[in-house]
């Protein structure tokens, strides 16, 4: 009946991929690295594109669009972005294909483009060429702009979700008068992505800066949302940047002041990706598959009714049919499968394994004693309720379930995160027991890749929270100024 | 202060460009022929996606995302389609770009592609190539997806909105196990469209079939609405084909039927794209820019306080915030522009130009008799309303609003269309008052493309009411079952 999910301590892998296929959460395609999203993940994305925007416009953004293409030269203006992206970039020469009696199917030689174009990989380029074109005084800003758009990352080595080549996201793109204002904007939006994974995820997230290695090319600062998954291996959850004046430099951005000088604009750009729906299966999933948090559920209850007998099925279905309406009416998002061609196993198996959070099973025992019997997705537990106190009892548990989900994936990474203070005891603590490792680091970059060569383990931030306290590094023996945070990484 | 509006009556296509521009709903961008689409804009569509994805997903269907890429020789499967594909599309052949000593960055001809892959025009073909993996017995049928994204044409002559070379649309794709389902989808979507141009659009349309010449690549039926826009051109503005079994057998897409038989899937796939913002454009707009139906409008209601005191600002301030509440209370969405680096002038030529329904007015005569000033966007008209009134007044004076804007419209068309029974008569009205004409047709291709040739009016469709007459086509002298629309189209 059911496909088979390989645990999670034999192979966390293929656990993953199993999940993601017994959930039907998404599939590969016939080209390479590509992936199809099916409805249960789409559905998935379309909640978490709701929250989100929801929070990107209380803050002041506006969506906007901007083209796919981005002309070969832009790509070149600004020495780090391309240096970033020129080795996995999907590149358009023609623009027709015509039958040709030896090869078949060739494009059209006549059709080839004066000047390439790229498939985006982000939109920094295009949007600052445009800004340049929009912005001439201080009258002009802020811009706050979001766009909601598929990219493209030329990356050999794929994973559905974590790592595709073409992958839905959002990018904000925002220009400003002052330094200060952009680096305020960076850490509005990063407490945005915070208190999404948090509060919709329900995915404890450490946010802090990375290093110059692991910056954003053609960023001043990067600041992140590291995320821990079950195999104590670290998730980049999001990023926001400081992109200082690099691209109004690099696209000729200048702006009157109001002491009518000539400046240039100062930007940020900001984007999470279905990638969180990679985080979200691995912080919460087990070895039955998916676990949802009831905020971002496409189904949030799913009801089964139980009968044998067609005077049953009547009964059945009619309170079955009204506890729909009531849950509805109180805003929960409930389903009743009432198929005839599926039996209830089989349901309650399809259920489980797709993470709906609460079942509810409904036979004609609980019609004669007005009962349902609830089961949480989560624990696994089960317990008998009155139909007439269902709704609040829903309500709440639903609250329970979203507050549980992210106090155990807080309590795996508090148990999951450790501080060290020798590189014996780092390697140690990254082999037996992975998750975070909190070192003294001295600032520079030999030091940071020497450890990632000897452990592959990379620091995933200098965090913005508890991280003044003077120290030695013990690699290089240099004084430091803080713990920053390693950890092997996705 | 303004930025000029050319009049429609001296020249109509720049009239809509002015339009465009002074609304601040999309402008070029540096790669010909795409646009970028500016928050007014996308606040549009965003709203036309809500009133859509609302009417797909009552009717049964879910959100997927198939990807942007389809390998060249799935093109090639279905005949007909290729043919109507492959002259305007855009190839990728390359992954990587390199820095060479003398050309600059050029594609790393080490990263040729085996295969070029095609940015979707459409996506029948990956998506049945799909389907054929997904789809083994009846039990699998129907399946209703649809998809919002982005599609690729390389038109020569583009136009904002109406022909880009990338635009958004959403296309939806069903699989059926009978070629009866199948025609019922396609004319449950041909209804979801009718429903949605009128209703939310305010913009009457006209439900046919398209001739063999006009039918999409592929299909065996297109199912078409068609609009007339104020220049008496008609618009297609959304298509349903009906498929057959065409991409199956193409797909090699079979499924056991209840008989236990091998059978090829029936198809349907249909369309609405940003070109509806063209439309709605210019259905409603006038000589002062942008007319939005309240149904679909970003900002309902705008209100502008007036004030010269700073003892006036904080009264004038203290109602417009409590008139603000009520009116978001009550599910209007209203702005009040308070901004004090703008005059009240400036701000009511502004919302006008950007077509906000109604603007309220209030100055400190107002605060002291608690009344309001109220002015329609659609008739210029302006009356003083109780501020005790006003949300009730509010929400029936927007529901006259969209009513008015669709009975302008459909009278604007019934007078511009013209049952003509002479090929004379059919050029003269062409010429002189353009609109639809009906006259009788003969059913056959050499028909439609001598008036074509001759008068470059087509055959828009077959209306689906109002159809069945005998009659003789007056242009070749055969007899005809009924009269179709004639039009000059965009």
């Amino acid at each position: 009946m059911a496909e088979k999910i390989t645990p999670r301590d034999k192979d966390y892998s293929q656990w993953y991929l199993d999940v993601i296929k017994s959930a039907k959460l998404a599939d590969h395609s016939p080209v390479r690295g590509c992936m199809i999203i099916r409805p249960n993940g789409y559905a998935l994305w379309e909640n978490m594109q709701a929250g989100l925007d929801g929070m990107f416009k209380e803050t002041g953004h506006q969506n906007a669009y901007f083209p796919i293409f981005i002309p070969q030269s832009f790509l070149a203006k600004e020495a780090e972005h391309v240096e970033g992206f020129a080795k996995e970039c999907a590149v358009v020469t023609h623009s027709r294909l015509m039958l040709d009696d030896e090869h078949g199917l060739i494009p059209d030689p006549d059709s080839k483009l004066e000047e390439n174009l790229i498939v985006r990989p982000t939109s920094e380029t295009i949007i600052w060429h445009t800004y340049s074109r929009w912005i001439q005084s201080w009258r002009d800003l802020p811009i706050l702009l979001n766009q909601w758009a598929n990219v493209v990352r030329w990356e050999m080595r794929t994973r559905l979700f974590l790592r595709t080549m073409e992958f839905l996201w959002q990018e904000g793109h925002t220009a400003h008068a002052t330094e200060e204002e952009a680096v305020e904007e960076t850490l509005t939006i990063l407490d945005v992505y915070s208190k999404f994974a948090e509060e919709y995820m329900a995915v404890p997230v450490i946010r802090g800066i990375k290093t110059a290695s692991e910056r954003f090319a053609g960023a001043v600062d990067t600041y992140c949302i590291e995320a821990l998954m079950q195999d104590g291996k670290s998730l980049q959850a999001g990023t926001s940047h400081f992109l200082g004046q690099n691209f109004a430099k690099a696209f000729d951005c200048q702006f009157q002041n109001k002491n009518n000088e000539l400046e240039y604009v100062w930007a940020t750009s900001w984007g999470v990706s279905t990638r969180l729906i990679g985080a979200l299966i691995m912080v919460h999933s087990d070895d039955k598959g998916l676990v949802l948090p009831p905020k971002l559920a496409p189904t949030q209850v799913a009801l089964i009714p139980i009968y044998r007998k067609d005077e049953e099925r009547v009964s059945v279905l009619e309170v079955a049919s009204r506890i729909e309406s009531e849950l509805k009416a109180a805003g929960i998002r409930v389903f009743v499968d009432d198929r005839d061609a599926f039996r209830p196993g089989w349901k309650f198996n399809e259920y489980e394994v797709q993470g709906v959070p609460v079942r509810l099973a409904l036979g004609p025992r609980d019609v004669e004693g007005a009962t349902v019997e609830v089961a949480r997705r989560d624990t696994g537990e089960k317990t008998t309720v009155n139909q007439s106190d269902l709704t609040a009892h829903i309500q709440e548990l639903l609250e329970t379930i979203q507050q549980g989900l992210f106090d155990k994936a807080l309590a795996e990474r508090e148990s999951r995160t450790t501080e060290v203070d020798s590189y014996d005891e780092f390697k140690t603590v990254l082999d037996e027991k992975g998750g975070f490792v909190r070192m003294h680091w001295d600032g520079t970059a030999e030091t940071e890749s020497q450890i990632k060569e000897e452990t592959k383990a990379t620091i995933r931030c200098i965090p913005l929270e508890d991280y003044d306290e003077d120290g030695i590094d013990p690699v290089s023996g240099k004084p430091s100024k803080g713990r920053v945070y390693y950890a092997r990484a996705y």
